[in-house]
């Protein structure tokens, strides 16, 4: 059962990472690669939702830990196989597709990084716990596109500020493809974590009826 | 209660003025700003819409009272949140990100800016009302993207003539950021006070049976 | 009744031909034109389909004419109310707006031009009669974007063609606004009558039990 | 019965490789042209979903042989139905819109091409079983967004190093369109073949309850 999960997180991980690193860092898709990193999220979110409810992203399951609908050890699993799809991807995108980025920093300052990775991964688990989660939107057919779109509005946003990760496993990747510095990696790990976490704190403060269900 | 609908506007209508000011004002996503905005809209619409019906606008708010469908008091509350929001992001885009307009007018004439954001606005509470608080369009999956991608459309095509606000929060946002210029203001509260009253009863006269039901 | 389904048919007409001439025939939006034409049809249908059934394209209504879901008398009434919505968008674009096209026209060659109109009309037709009134497809969510992005895709393929109307009503829109010839008329009239025609016989043919069921 | 699919198959396999053909091998829709592609092939999954499935592609074909919800003797007639389609759009490509490629190879490097292929292939297989033919997602409305942006997504992504046809049909087509060379075809067949196979047996490692059940 949860081999079926971890094989789900990983495949989805993965793709999502190889346009990242193909589409943004290998600059195939131009200007229109936050439209193609969220569109990639979207459509693998629909793939796998049903099977592991499609985190693909470390940030957003310690957010749906914080809102109580995965345990600890699922948890541990899922941050190994979206690590893991980060290192497939990079190996594919290095050796296949000879991705190299620029080896240079993808943060504008520290503090305009911090905030922009916070806030990205606020909007992100929030509509992640808000679509997929709640009793109130249960059943609905909008929530791959409102969690892909929510990247593709972030990576328009803040992208030029942070790199616009938004998520460890493509912070992970994007410094293995040397799009990112491992320098700037604490500013994702600290970045994410803190927007993932707040976004499940405030996820049960206005769903009350909804808190520790599952 | 209304404390979760009020954290669920104020956090909506930030997220929308921060994308209009860093990615619009800003310029970080150049052409592709309309998309940008709209999608954040759609996202913020589909993660609320189950906590305060999503308007995330004052004009919107005005529409939905004049169909009937919220009450005077709890318009109020919503205005001062989507206010809070519009403060917010001027905040965070001003003093973390440094997002500072050219303070130059983005009203093409006063008059082709008054019917641009009575255009606007009209379409985006004509959509708002049809869509999530018709009988006829009950349960349904796709109001997040009616409602964002009538943004988008609007801001594609009216924005060269009055900014593309269609929000007065957003215009208020727009204003603090110097994106737009004070002496605008009121033409942004005219021409979407107007436009959202007008859906209200467009609304009603196509609707008869959804009139005043609750 | 019948008022409503006008009002409702005069109101999206409208919308979409004022993005086609401020955003296209202006050029408001750029490439991304296409985008905002399809988006605007969207929202429009989502907001009216559970009216007027949304059709805002003679064409369109002749299709379900032929399809049996629609009865002459009503027929003529969408017909007059997308021409009105027409008369109003030029209105609106030329004497607000200041529009004027080329007035040079926008068909490549007669037959290039009426291929491109027949193929797009059908290709339009045949989403609206399939995503909208089969039984197969009863009760989704998709049937303003499947419709709404019918469009995109045929103005990004076909625009170059033939202008990209797929619509009498648009053709007559952007004739008025100069972005197309009246000497042109008749290559979308007989396309896109056509196009929508045979659009009706194919879904009968393809969709043998939903045959004339109303 | 069987007619009615393999009229289906025929029109959306028409209409997407139309749009590759005019949009993309003859640069209609320039930078944009991956986001006409998938949106065609969006629009023509909702059209003909209900009655054929709407695969539009010998390899997702395949993939729903392997997964085992179609039988030997209708997969044979949905892959001569889509080569049909191909044969249909290039005659309409070359001999109406005068579409004619440069006649030189679309793929960078032998490996890079299958590798480009196959991941691309797999995706949007994975997506079409997961979305559309397993228990978990039944009902849903968002099928056809979720395969259509697959394929925007690979474009933008894989394109530059194989042309991004992920569909047998697709390839055929462009190589009588010299948009790809008779020379690769192989590359595709391989490439494509493998992918879709590929997903058909990891949906059935993931799904184990929806195996062999139609």
């Amino acid at each position: 059962m949860i081999m079926n999960k971890y094989v789900t997180e990983f495949i989805g991980t993965m793709f999502l990472i190889l346009v990242v690193g193909v589409a943004a860092i290998g600059g195939a898709a131009g200007s229109m690669a936050p439209l193609a990193i969220g569109s990639m999220l979207m459509v693998m979110i629909y793939a796998g939702g049903h099977i592991s409810g499609a985190h693909y992203n470390p940030a957003v399951t310690l957010a749906v830990l914080v809102r109580g609908k995965i345990n600890m050890g699922d948890a541990i699993t899922y941050w190994i196989a979206q690590i893991g799809g980060a290192l497939a991807a990079w190996a594919i995108a290095t050796f296949i597709f000879d991705i190299e980025g620029a080896d240079t920093s993808a943060v504008k300052s520290v503090g305009q990084g911090l905030i922009a990775e916070l806030l990205g991964t606020f909007a992100l688990a929030y509509v992640v716990l808000n679509s997929s989660t709640a009793k109130g939107t249960n059943g609905n057919s909008f929530y791959g596109l409102a969690i892909g779109f929510t990247l593709t509005a972030c990576v328009f946003t803040f992208g030029g500020f942070s790199g616009g990760a938004f998520n460890p496993a493509v912070a992970i990747g994007a410094c293995l493809m040397k799009g990112f510095v491992w320098a700037d990696l604490w500013i994702y790990l600290v970045g994410c974590l803190a927007g993932g976490s707040l976004a499940g704190f405030v996820f049960n403060l206005i769903n009350p009826e909804d808190k520790n269900k599952s």
